[in-house]
């Protein structure tokens, strides 16, 4: 018998329909003899549908009610779900991050699981009930709601699995599993059977959208088997493993890509230590996230030009900060440039491959895909592009790198 | 300082802008300098919305699933008016029923609260704090989500103005108070300005629906004083307090009405001890309530006929279990009706007043309506005529009894 945490994500319990249908999957995997522990997100759409709800309150609404008001999202989804699996004739339970309880940090809107309490639901399951949680969702110490950012089910289904060591972590979605690049761009996109979870980390941080990056670092951790698969098929989905096991025939194994970059440039600042410092303190409290960072010298070494890439929704925001520190910079003049994507190769085959960097930029070139900024780390090439050419970059690559 | 409970109907908060506007009430009466608790009901429409969706999933939808679901609704308005108050500048916070604890049996979508712990809120709203706790929910003593049933939130604010020793229980609501009758089928209804506990019981029992019977029968207990207005409006509204403090100057009070009864006769029963607990029996079993019963013996003695009233919806059911009682009972023969009304007239001052009943009788005779049923007690009259004459029997009565 076989301990399996089934998480389904908002598509997949988006309608009443479908929470019929997936109560039927729950029922089909239990009756094969496993032992199971139901993660769900909200229905699909009913997360930004409160969100809006807050905001129409006030712009600047409390996190910490914020989060009472989103955690409802999956105690509606769970107890519909539980009660679909009750009206199908198995013993099956709700439980809701407080009950458990999911203990974690009191930093709402983002918290992170401390810990979770296991005694309860080990002993409802290993007595033949379906547990069903909540995703997304915690209690802090002092025993308020908290919620673990969006996307969060995913995490915490990842941590669910960790704690009831579960043999396995199945994520339930509206694809088929991870696919080489994203098939609505590219129609020759292809699934892949198995991916290790360095180039899921890289894959989902890049811009695949399937799995949140947390998650997958949470279940990189702790080597928990993940294995993503389509709510509405029985094809096999995807298989996230440890490197090791992975044999490795390609260079490459996927390519991912973010559109809604934007590039500043700060031109001639002074090229003395801590200049970047004072550029980016500001921009980090502001907590803005930079993405690539470029620092060119200028030739007799006076002044420097730093180049760096945020979300395009941080532009205005970054601009007026480093406008403030203008006197402290002493530049000449801001650039900027926000309609950009980042395109990015992944394959942990790279590594035993050293043509890669040039074969990437060739094909770029081929397509006259002008290269804006480039980033690289052991499993990874990511480049800056103009927005536009995302596809026909993508296409290019994908068809470069054998993955047609 | 006073300490109120301030409790907000689903029509009060029914959109943003109310919520907003119910926000701003709050403030203003705690910038009276009072210490102030709100009872908040879920939005307009959210329950039946959530009941939907679970009848959709199952016509037998698990009860203990069910109070998890319809739950959701008051942790969403709850937790949306909190962030309302924090947004004028005030300190609040939203409790859940488990969060106080408020502790209830485990009669899952019909508990009773048991108590309520109270040290934690008493001390936020003495160090200048709003307190905003979810109406119509609780949890049971094996910390699973438990309902009051329908309209519960009344429930809840009384229960709640008992524990905390609230000088006051205010319930906001989308009219200005008690009337006389019903002003959308008599627009002569007066509001009053003050009504007994007694009298609240039976017009709430007998058809108005401001507020919810077993919410004034708790308040009547415990002697706690309501105070029923509208949010919409800065009128005064209705004071429910002990019958030693109105000066009684009408016989009666008010007149409520309930459409939807239907009449069963059971003719031709034999006439021996214990024939009633045989008719009654199975239909009390199952949860159909019996309003008014009638016993008529036959010349002879020997043949009975009983004739009783239930809501329309339960008619068909109840007319199964006695057809299926036919052999024990041997009765001729069943006839039914079931378009008819149950009309009331309420009032302590009746008591001191000998004449009422026949002045009622003489009213509806007068407008040509048969009565069918009848049923009284200290304070009320009621009875039974035909529904399409509703309106035309309340209207007559409402001037005949001098309260237009």
């Amino acid at each position: 018998m076989k301990r399996l945490v089934l998480k389904f994500g908002g598509t997949s319990v988006g309608t009443i329909e479908k929470i019929k249908k997936v109560a039927n999957i729950i029922k089909k995997i239990f009756n094969e003899g496993n032992e199971i522990i139901v993660i769900v997100s909200a229905m699909m759409g009913a997360t930004d549908e409160l969100k809006k709800k807050s905001n129409l309150i006030s712009n600047n609404f409390d996190d910490k009610e914020l989060d009472v008001l989103l955690s409802s999202g999956e105690q509606v989804s769970c107890s519909l779900l539980s009660g679909a699996i009750i009206d199908l004739g198995l013993k099956a339970r709700s439980w809701q991050g407080w009950q458990i309880p999911i203990l974690t940090d009191a930093n709402h809107t983002s918290s992170n699981i401390m810990r979770i309490k296991t005694e309860e639901i080990s002993n409802f399951v290993s007595q033949g009930g379906i547990a069903v949680i909540t995703g997304f969702q915690g209690v802090s110490m002092d025993n308020r709601i908290t919620t673990l950012g969006r996307g969060g089910s995913d995490l915490s289904a990842v941590v669910i699995a960790k704690f009831f060591r579960a043999d396995s972590c199945e994520i339930y979605t509206d694809v088929d599993g991870i696919f080489t690049t994203d098939p609505s761009i590219n129609n020759n996109a292809k699934k892949i059977d198995k991916i290790s979870y360095e180039e899921m980390l890289e894959m989902a941080s890049l811009g695949a959208k399937v799995m949140q990056p947390n998650a997958v670092q949470a279940s990189m951790v702790d080597n928990i088997p993940i294995h993503v698969k389509s709510t509405f098929s029985e094809k096999p989905g995807t298989k996230i493993i440890s490197e090791s096991e992975i044999d490795h025939k390609k260079a490459v194994t996927g390519i991912a890509y973010s559109k809604r970059n934007a590039k500043v440039s700060v031109i001639g600042v002074v090229d003395k230590p801590g200049v970047a410092a004072d550029i980016f303190e500001p921009i980090g409290k502001n907590n803005i996230n930079v993405d690539m960072v470029i620092q060119n010298t200028s030739l007799d070494g006076k002044k420097a030009n730093v180049t760096f890439t945020i979300k395009r929704e941080d532009l205005n925001k970054t601009l007026s900060l480093i406008e403030k520190s203008k006197q402290k910079l002493n530049y000449n003049k801001i650039i900027h440039d926000d309609k950009l994507a980042k395109v990015s190769i992944i394959g942990a085959g790279m590594i035993a491959n050293p043509g890669v960097t040039y074969k990437m930029f060739r094909a770029l070139a081929d397509m006259k895909i002008n290269i804006l900024a480039i980033s690289t780390s052991e499993i990874k090439i990511s480049v800056l592009i103009r927005e536009d050419l995302t596809q026909k970059a993508v296409k290019a690559l994908h068809k470069s790198f054998e993955l047609n």
